[in-house]
């Protein structure tokens, strides 16, 4: 368990960064009254919002904790708790550092690029670090207290189902962060837009509009708290999930099957490590490309992690590189079907096959990043193709965008199945999980990038609110346009990621089928899960369904909930002319709380859609054709929401990327600059790509991974209740 | 091989009925010299775009007619030959039509509303009865031929290799006309607008604009001769594809077999006869509700067709309704794996069974269109909401269009997957097959339906150029707008009945696998279609990509082909001057050259993906992980394009055709009527619709369809080389 212990200690490496970080960020000077005060409102309204958010879904987890003890077991519903309590610590924490780390970026901003670029990455940084940090420590802990101090056997039920329990608590708090945070986020920018740019006419982050606060409350809860979860969440569902696959395919001693279950913690484990050294990495060069900075430190972090990442393979499994160490579990194990165990493992494979497999994970992830910056990346065709497509009107700027929304799905699938298939060749299953979990290594570096957005929105905002000189505003406005590329990189990777650990849960689910034929009444041809047989078909289809459903409902809701914010504003402008006047301050906290319930009340509905969902299909297909055929639509209904949902997800997050600095590119002076014909048409694009990249889309990522989970679990309470009863 | 003769006739019928309703449309007065003038300029762009798009499709048809023949036999490239042409012919000859009976209608409309109306509804039964007749008498010529002529076993391989060819003919017309006709009407509907509407602020169809006559051009070859040819081929596809899996599943005598295989044709047949029954149903009751006229005739042909399906089937089957009719084929068929067969007929079957599966299929078709107007139509709360958002801005108005046409895929989801389960469960795959062989029986009536709207969007067009009194104007207007929700039925339709057909195919792909198994090298394991073979997920992943590229790729075209049209049309303005002022004609032939040019460049490249796809995808997962998982790839492919495909196509249609209403309803003087802020946000909604609804989501129906039979053609060329060398 040594091994266990690196990767413990590397976890609170990642903690004691953050703690050291964030009190570097905090003894920043926060600048004049002024700013002091509108950041205060700023953290009063965030604070105001997680507090509610967290009640809501504490209620929740409350009676999903109690059903997976009464189902599972003690350990179980403790180990939910866990995942659900850390979760929603990674988001609040690293929130907290946000808000403060914005008014002093704006305060950083006025000495020079460097400091505010400083400031605003630290602060993500410690987002960062805490999620991968954290997450490493919850799977680690657990493994280590179950397995050494509580003694069960690392392949046992109890280690599996734990580990299945943790993910599913950071599930359930990821779906509600990522679409609570994402309703709340474009709600405010979307009704603040529409009744400030379009109705008032006054310019963005205006302290005369009364929804200027509630959207940059917005920016940390979405960006910040809500990418946190939901990576949180992926890094501990991938992680989880390879550590189960080999405990369910591999055969070998405990002393081996330890070591290889061991295996995924350090890598999670040095990749904190070299994120880091990474975080120190990002410094302007003489071209003073501030994306070039950031990307420093995230490729010395993919670089460094290459040598790091052969070391701990070499030392975990001492040295034995090059002969096989896995076969098909023999007849001794849990009932298995052999055939499927072979199968998974393409017979058997050896240590540089996994290393080999992390390679492709990186390499994966280096892909998505180039191709999601070239998708939403002003230098690049697709972003100017819209630009120019605004020339002739809201309509050709729409067509144009969807075009492309819809074309940027091409490369990052092209990329995904070569990594499936490099992977699979490699070392089967366990081949793609070990390649979902180096990517989701990399998660600390990323989450800094994607934190460090809306940091530097927010400074953007309070230095136009507190009226700070315009070469002040030309910095925090050239942080913020590199902030727009770095959350849709980091949308790319966590649906890219999201869909490998999505298929390493489906193995999971097939594996467990097989595991619990018995209990699970299934008779000896086991399940048909054969494209021609139709309720595979018709899983698939529901499952394919389920996105899209999803989708809808979240955009919906933005609408709705901006519509509420609209009503609220204009009400405020009517009942105090002062406000246009700019001699009395409008009631910023009624709007922030306006949002904040319109919010919570939204997110509920859709985020049961993905709980709900597979426990319907299966009992209703079960009810119609038989348990078998059940199992087998449930199961296509996992696949189809994965094929489905990589989809909407990409197709969302690139096209609002791409939309989002099609404007700023119509901003930077081309087709007429701000204020010609063409800049409206590029609003009118980025007003719809709002709800698509940061409501809609990014939280198809956990919809996914819930369902895969609810099935997981459905399998378990089935299995306990049929050999119960 | 009476029934057969019978089918034949009723083809035959509908021929007859085409000719006697075109004299009757063409004897009427066809007004003004300048609406005769104007006619006049449309019916010559049409034929000269019909005319240059079949020479291209021609030059394409030839090499794979050569093809065809070298890989297969003279008489499979024989049906692909008469495939495509009879596909050509019915676009053809509807079109001409419809280019004629706009002026018909629009000088009609001076008279009466009922007169308009028939006139239009006639126009487009012709279409309607020449698409279900040709393709009937395709199918059953050549079912006859073969079988009684040339003494062919019914199930002999020269019979399925035919009916596959004659659908791969349709199915190649139906994806250029298609997309050719898509990208066409929207170029010009979408440049018209830009550069009449928004730039020079002159109103829709106003004889000053260059780009007015190719609008009205686009109209017929885009909805008249774009879905004649798509329904063409998925009836073809349909019926066919049924036949073969009877031939391929069903055990029995030569007379039995006979007798279960033309069952489908005499379907098709009797259902022509009530179409035409329902054709004159068409009036007006008193409350003047054109959309019940329209009705009427839909639900008089849906409700004779129970008794007269009953009939046939009664007939057909000697009045065997309840006793067993197909078991597992037995070990004297060709080399079939018996559990396959038993699977897919769940163990026999009866007449009455067989009957059922027809209910279902009409059932689904009630059901669809009844989505689809829900969702569509004005008085309802999706269009509705669209409308509302509208007053919040452009932005708004697209946010609300995409969650509504995101959520629209549900419910069609929904009673597909039932008509799946139902079918099947009554008689297997077969089951599944009759469902969608009575679903397409009523295409004739459906299309008719769908070619009425271009022939009053045309009469709309030519009363306003020609100045046409109020009166007339409002009576084209009032038939104008309901083809918006007939287009629109017509759409749903045709993917909700391309969905089955394309399971139906799937079908056949797999059966063809094991029947070939030999001569294709695959060993005795058979392939592996499990779900967690990961090339199935990859084949799943690259199939469910393609109707996004192909979406991609259609709005791009529209986009860049709408940019040549403003450019010309500016052109014109401004080396014209006297156009603007009224003293001096446009150019309209140049810009309906211009257009032609376009279409026909851009629609090449998007409809080879689905042609080269399969092909590509099997060869190169062949070439890494040999054969078997080739053909796994390949089979996964097939139904990712299904499962993704339906929801592209369902939320393009449906959510452009709620765009086009919500500014319909809109202009109606809701939320202040034409003019106002509300209904520019509703012009653009509708301008994104344009492309969505015209051009990229019908397209996606016939590349569902030619992927998969490209797909089985592959494996029988792959099985005549196997065999052979």
């Amino acid at each position: 368990m040594t091994v266990v212990l690196i990767a413990i200690i590397c976890g609170l490496a990642a903690v004691v960064y953050g703690i050291v970080t964030s009190r570097q960020v905090l003894a920043q000077p926060a600048g004049n009254e002024r700013m002091v005060q509108i950041a205060g409102a700023i953290q009063e309204g965030a604070k105001a919002y997680l507090g509610r958010q967290y009640t809501t879904i504490a209620i929740v987890g409350v009676v999903v904790a109690i059903l997976v003890g009464l189902f599972l077991g003690p350990i179980e519903a403790a180990s939910f708790v866990v995942g659900a309590l850390l979760s929603g610590a990674a988001g609040y924490i690293g929130m907290n550092i946000s808000v403060r780390a914005n008014v002093r970026t704006a305060e950083a901003a006025r000495l020079s690029l460097q400091r505010g670029l400083t400031t605003a990455f630290r602060a993500g940084a410690v987002t960062g670090m805490l999620v991968a940090g954290l997450a490493l420590l919850a799977i680690a802990g657990l493994f280590y207290i179950l397995v050494d101090t509580l003694g069960a056997s690392p392949n046992g039920e109890v280690v599996i189902r734990s580990l299945t329990s943790l993910a599913f608590g950071a599930s359930l708090i990821s779906i509600f962060a990522r679409l609570g945070g994402g309703i709340f986020t474009k709600a405010a920018d979307v009704g603040a837009d529409l009744v400030g740019k379009v109705e008032a006419g006054i310019p963005e982050d205006d302290p005369r509009n009364p929804a200027v606060i509630a959207d940059n409350v917005g920016d940390n809860v979405g960006d910040c708290a809500g990418m946190a979860a939901d990576l949180f969440e992926t890094y501990v569902v991938t992680v989880g999930a390879t550590m189960v696959l080999i405990a369910l395919l591999v055969s070998g001693s405990p002393e081996q099957l330890t070591a290889l279950m061991s295996l995924p913690l350090i890598i999670g484990g040095v990749c904190i490590l070299t994120s880091i050294v990474g975080t120190y990495m990002v410094r302007l060069g003489a071209k003073q490309s501030i994306m070039g900075a950031l990307y420093k430190g995230f490729w010395t972090t993919a670089l460094l992690s290459i040598p790091a990442l052969w070391y701990v393979t070499w030392r975990t499994l001492e040295g034995n590189m090059n002969s096989p160490l896995g076969g098909a579990r023999d007849a001794t194990g849990p009932e298995l079907d052999p055939a499927t165990a072979a199968d998974a493992l393409t017979g058997g494979f050896t240590g540089m096959d996994l290393f080999w497999c992390m390679m492709v994970g990186l390499g994966v992830t280096a892909l998505l990043v180039w191709i999601t910056e070239y998708y939403t990346g002003t230098n690049y065709r697709p972003v100017r193709s819209i630009a120019k497509a605004s020339t002739t009107g809201h309509g050709t700027n729409v067509i144009q965008g969807l075009a492309i929304s819809l074309e940027s799905t091409a490369l990052p699938t092209l990329v995904i199945c070569a990594g499936i298939i490099i992977s699979y060749q490699l070392a089967g299953l366990i081949g793609i999980a070990f390649a979902a979990t180096a990517m989701l290594a990399l998660a600390g570096m990323v989450v800094a990038l994607d934190a460090y957005g809306p940091v530097t929105d927010n400074a953007g905002g309070i230095a136009e609110m507190a009226g700070l000189e315009d070469e002040v505003r030309h910095r925090t406005d050239a942080l913020d346009a590199v902030g727009n590329t770095t959350k849709a990189v980091t949308k790319g990777y966590a649906i890219g990621s999201a869909g490998l650990a999505a298929l390493v849960l489906f193995g999971a689910y097939t594996t467990d089928l097989d595991r619990f034929a018995a209990e699970l009444g299934i008779g000896p041809a086991g399940v048909d899960f054969e494209l021609s047989n139709p309720y595979v078909v018709v899983g698939l289809l529901l499952g394919a369904l389920l996105p899209y459903l999803f989708g809808a409902m979240g955009m919906t809701a933005v609408g709705r909930a901006a519509g509420e914010v609209v009503i609220d504003v204009r009400e405020q402008f009517r009942s105090n002319s002062g406000i246009m006047e700019g001699t009395s301050r409008p009631n910023y906290a009624r709007t922030v709380d306006l949002v904040t319930k319109a919010a919570i009340r939204e997110m509920i509905v859709p985020s049961l859609l993905p709980v709900l969902a597979p426990i319907a299909v299966f009992f209703g297909i079960s009810l119609i054709a038989g348990r078998e055929q059940g199992f087998a639509a449930l199961g296509a209904l996992l696949l189809g929401v994965i094929v489905s949902g990589l989809f909407v997800a990409i197709s969302m997050t690139s096209g609002g990327g791409a939309w989002d600095n099609a404007k700023k590119y119509i901003e930077d002076g081309n087709y007429g600059g701000k204020g010609s014909e063409a800049h409206k048409a590029a609003v009118t694009g980025d007003t719809v790509g709002d709800p698509y990249k940061d409501t809609a889309g990014p939280a198809v990522n956990p919809m996914i991974k819930i369902t895969n989970i609810v099935a997981l679990l459905l399998l378990a309470a089935l299995a306990a209740g049929g050999s119960g009863g």
